[in-house]
């Protein structure tokens, strides 16, 4: 039950903060629920296409759908002003990044696979829907670009799999695992914190 | 027989919009047969990997891969001039995705999907190849920004399984969601529907 | 054996180009190791989606991936100067090329697959990390504007599964089109041969 409950969250915090970015390009109102249900359900459902599950959970459980749509009209009609909503932008997407981060390693490693897949599954599921909200608006995912982005993912995965490979529960490891990721996220960010640049000889061409 | 040739024409509109796209950013005659291809069986290609149809069956169907191929040849060759090059991607587009919206939507249905499954994979197929079209050549894909580009494909879909549902066959369900979707599209292009934006208070940063 | 040793360097090839393309970028020491290893192992990734294999070979064999992290990491320690790494860039990507479309036709081929079916996912295979890493950092993919890029990747393909069809191996097949593609690709490059572009009418407005 809890476990649901942190499912559906991690959707939630997604499709927000894809609807956000929507309502920041000012897209109409069906590009920012596009946007955002791409987001919040995107993540999971490229997961299950790598794990083979046919159709993708969302596909089946309209509950996903639902609150993946209905948080990108909160966010249409209620958003926040211009200038803080880059603020909002990075909160939630900590949050589904980290939700689903433990949670799709938790899937991964229930159904049977090894360590390794689950901990990469649980990575791919976390940064999926981010990746497919930032190509989608055409600007370079920020799993390349911000803070302990990616590392974040992997402490989340890799905690999961560690509480499951301990005895703990799904739920237990969601929690944990999510947690953590947030917090060194959040934390990474509120700290800018960064990870070494290569050093370039001769000027930039980027 | 009408149904296999309401799937092609689909295939076709779609690779002719994708090559229009591909001469209006002047790529060289490779190039504009792989955006044409890609857009052409693209959005199929990702139904069959929902849905775990393996290999996709534009992989097994010469005639899919031909028809968007030959397709995007004749635009290569034969497209309109600079100036009015938009207005006919716009109409390929709109019929593509009015034929891909029922046609998914039936083929799902018809493999037994529920009736929720059959719509959101009606649409995916629907808007995938232009999607794809658009991440290619690296702007943001029509379906959000572009006049009730999904709610289109959302009624092409729906009308595809209502038909079913009430008894009628693929290529009726085909032949009446497509021609929904195809007239809504176009009408709304014509009469400059637009769905609300959201109110931005502050200057826009988008 | 040797078979498993030329995937191995088909994937650090790519990873390489993926890591330079992610230092001329500037990102940090993750994000140039997350473009690196997906573009070493996008396309595998992508062969197996397409082909029903779950989870992909990828999550299984962890040599494939720290094959990709190693090249990503000597990458970023080691990489050129500013002025020559679209040099390496343009080498690295073409072995990758080549080593794929050779080797992923091989392995479709080897699975039963009929000869469109190899080819294609061939194609694929060599065409996908190249397109996930150029989507990845926000410029359109090399396969849509560069050199008989796609044409490279069909003549390796097609000579691998040719190979095959005349009873050799698939380590046979894999150095013979992977050789064919790469010579042509880099030969290509180097006489600067071009494909027709479309003729326009009115200015140029891409």
């Amino acid at each position: 039950m809890v476990y649901e409950v942190l499912q559906l969250a991690g959707i939630l915090a997604f499709a927000i903060s894809g609807a956000l970015v929507g309502v920041r390009r000012r897209l109409d109102i069906l590009g920012v629920v596009v946007v955002g249900a791409s987001t919040g359900v995107g993540g999971g459902i490229l997961r299950d296409m790598l794990l083979g599950v046919h159709p993708p959970l969302s596909f089946l459980h309209w509950q996903n759908l639902t609150v993946a749509i209905v948080g990108s009209l909160v966010v249409f009609y209620l958003h926040p002003s211009v200038t803080r909503i880059r603020h909002f932008e990075v909160v939630f997407d900590a949050f589904g990044l980290g939700l689903f981060s433990a949670n799709g390693a938790a899937v991964a490693y229930i159904s049977g696979q090894s360590t390794l897949t689950s901990i990469l599954v649980g990575v791919i599921t976390a940064i999926g829907g981010g990746v497919i909200r930032d190509v989608l608006v055409n600007t370079v995912p920020g799993v390349l670009t911000r803070e302990l982005y990616a590392v974040s993912a992997l402490l989340g995965a890799g905690a999961a799999v560690a509480v499951l490979a301990l005895g703990g529960d799904a739920t237990l490891a969601s929690l944990i695992g999510g947690a953590l990721a947030i917090t060194l996220r959040l934390t990474s960010v509120a700290r800018g914190w960064h990870l070494p640049r290569p050093k370039m000889s001769g000027g930039s061409k980027a």
